[in-house]
C-alpha cells in the first residue's frame, strides 16, 4: 500500500507532512509513503527521522499560485506537488493521494486526472461531523456550490456507500438538510431532491433540521456544497472556541486532561481528512492547519479507503 | 407602553406567558401587557399572580391549525391569538406584538396586518447570535428561503439600522455569509449582492466565512433565510448539547454555577426573541420552548424596540 502525500500543503510544510508520514509508517510496517514536493526541502529534514526505508521522495518543485483560479493555477504549475502526486495515483504508482494544499486545486486536479465515476456528475467532498452518538458524513462539504436535485441524490448514494464500506454502517440513514421536516419545506431543488430520495432504494429518513445534526439523526447528511461548507467551518470554529472559552473560565489547573477527553469527540484530527467521493481514485483533502497527527490520520484513512475497494463499489452501484 | 402578548404560543402556554408578563410588569411599572388568548384559560391562573392591574386579557378563542399552510390557517382561524394580537397592534391599541406561536403564522399575519415598509420587499427575521465578543445579528434567520441580491442588500440595511438603534452600534459592520473571502466566491446571487453592498453607503466588510462568525467579524451577518435557519438551529442545538455533554462528563457537583455563568453568553433567553424587520410595526417571534425568562426578555425587547422609533427610522432610510 503506497500513499502519495503532498508534502507542501500545510501551513508548516514540509515538516508537518514529514512527521505525519513517519508516524504513519511507524504504525503500519506494510505502508509506504511517497512525499511529493521540493526535494531539496524534504531530504534534509527527512534524514533526521527513523523508518526512512518506508518513505520515498518524488520531486515536484512548482508552487501553486493561490491568487489564480484552481484550473489556471494547475496549468501554470504542471509540476506542483498536487499535480505530480495525483499523477502518480492516476498512473497506478500510488494507491491514494493525500493533500492539505488548496482545496480548490486538489478538487480540480482530481477531476481532471482521476475523472468522475460514470453516474456521478459532480463528485462531492464528504466530511465527518463528529457527534457524541457517532459520526455523520456531510456531503457535499464544499465542492459544488450550486446543485440540482439529481446531484443531491448522487451525493446521498456515494455517501451511503462510504459509510457502509468505511464505517461498517449497514443501510446508512440518509437525511436531507432542510428548514423543516415536511416535504414541502425549502427550495424547489430540495423538494425535488426529497422526491428522488424517497423514491430510491436508499434508507432515506427525510428532512433533517439544523438542530437534529448533533443528535446523530442520520449517518449521511445531504446538502449543497455552500451550506455544507458554511456549517462545517462554523462547527469547527465553534467547538474550538468553546474549548478556549471554557478553559479560560473554568480550568485553571488539573481538570485539563479530563476536559480534553470530553472534547475528543469533536476532534477533527481523529478523522484526518475529507475524501472526494465519486472519482476514480482515492483523493483525501486535509486542513491547511493540519497537525502531524491529522496528516497521519489522513494517511491511515487513505490506506483504509484504498483497501476497501469503495471506488469499484461506487462504479458498480452507479452503473446499475 | 402596551405590549400585546400572544398567550397561547409556548409549549407550556398560557402559564409561561402569564409568568413572563408578570415578571416584565414587575420590572417596569410603566409597562402594560395585553394577554391575548382564551379568556377562560387565562383569568384563573392570572388571578394567582400579583401586579394584575398592569395586565389585561383580550379574548381570542381560535387555535391555529399547524397542519395547514400559515395563510390558510390564519384564514380558518380569524380569532386566533396571533390574528387578534397583531390586529390590536395594527389598530394602535398596542405598541408591539410578541408571540411564541407558529413562526410562519406570525410572519404571514405580520405581513398582512402590518404591511412591509416601502422599500423592503421581503422583511427578514433578525436573530442575535451571541459570541463572547458581542452579539451578531443574523438577517435573514428564516423568513425568506429564496433571495435575490436586492433582498440581501435590504436585509443588510434594516439590520444595520436595528443594531444602531437597539444596540448603539455606530456604523455596524455588515458581512455577507459566503464560502470564501473573495468577491468571486459563492453563487451568482451572492456575487451580485456583494457588488450591491460594496457600492452602498453601508459599512460593508466583505464576505464572512462560517469560521468567522464566532469571532464577531461583523455586527450584521447577511444571508438567505435558508442558510440562516440551518445555522441558527445548529448553533442552538450545539450550545445546549455541549453544555449537557460537559455537564455529564465534568460536573458532578459544585462547578455548576460557574459553569452556567461561562455559558451565559450563549443563552438565547437573554435576547428573548427575533424581530421581523421592515414591517410597519414591532413583531417579535419567540421560540416555542421559551421560558418565562425568555418571554419577559422578549417583552422588554419589544418595549425597547417600540420606544426606539426604529420603524420610522427604517421607513425614512428606505425612502431616501
Amino acid at each position: 500500500m503506497k500513499i502519495a502525500l503532498d508534502a507542501m500543503g500545510t501551513d508548516d510544510a514540509p515538516i508537518t507532512e514529514i512527521a505525519g508520514a513517519v508516524v504513519s509508517v511507524g504504525l503500519d510496517p506494510t505502508l509506504r509513503v511517497i512525499l511529493v514536493g521540493d526535494e531539496a526541502a524534504l531530504t534534509g529534514p527527512l534524514s533526521e527521522f527513523p523508518a526512512q526505508e518506508q518513505i520515498e521522495v518524488v520531486h515536484a518543485p512548482d508552487r501553486i499560485d493561490s491568487s489564480l483560479a484552481p484550473v489556471a493555477a494547475l496549468r501554470r504549475s504542471p509540476n506542483s506537488s498536487i499535480g505530480v502526486g495525483l499523477g502518480l495515483h492516476a498512473a497506478g504508482k500510488a494507491d491514494a493521494f493525500v493533500s492539505a494544499g488548496s482545496t480548490g486545486a486538489v478538487m480540480a486536479a482530481s477531476l481532471r486526472l482521476l475523472r468522475p465515476v460514470r453516474g456521478v456528475d459532480r463528485p462531492p467532498v464528504g466530511t465527518m461531523f463528529p457527534t457524541h452518538l457517532g459520526p455523520t458524513l456531510v456531503t457535499d462539504a464544499g465542492a459544488n456550490i450550486d446543485c440540482k436535485p439529481h446531484n443531491l441524490a448522487q451525493f446521498a448514494r456515494v455517501g451511503s456507500i462510504y459509510m457502509q464500506d468505511l464505517y461498517g454502517v449497514s443501510r446508512p440513514r440518509v437525511g436531507l438538510l432542510n428548514v423543516g421536516a415536511e416535504q414541502i419545506k425549502g427550495t424547489e431543488v430540495l423538494q425535488d431532491a426529497y422526491r428522488l430520495l424517497a423514491g430510491s432504494d436508499l434508507n432515506f429518513v427525510g428532512n433533517i433540521e439544523g438542530r437534529d445534526i448533533v443528535n446523530h439523526a442520520c449517518d449521511v447528511l445531504v446538502c449543497d456544497g455552500f451550506t455544507g461548507n458554511i456549517l462545517l467551518k462554523f462547527y469547527e470554529s465553534l467547538a474550538a472556541f468553546l474549548v478556549a472559552h471554557l478553559r479560560d473560565r473554568l480550568m485553571p489547573g488539573d481538570l485539563g486532561a479530563e476536559f480534553e477527553e470530553a472534547f475528543r469527540v469533536f476532534d477533527y484530527a481523529e478523522y484526518g481528512g475529507a475524501p472526494l467521493l465519486g472519482v476514480n481514485g482515492v483523493s483525501i483533502i486535509c486542513h491547511g492547519e493540519s497537525s502531524p497527527k491529522a496528516i497521519s490520520a489522513a494517511i491511515g484513512m487513505a490506506a483504509r479507503t484504498a483497501r476497501s475497494g469503495i471506488v469499484d463499489h461506487i462504479a458498480r452501484d452507479l452503473a446499475s
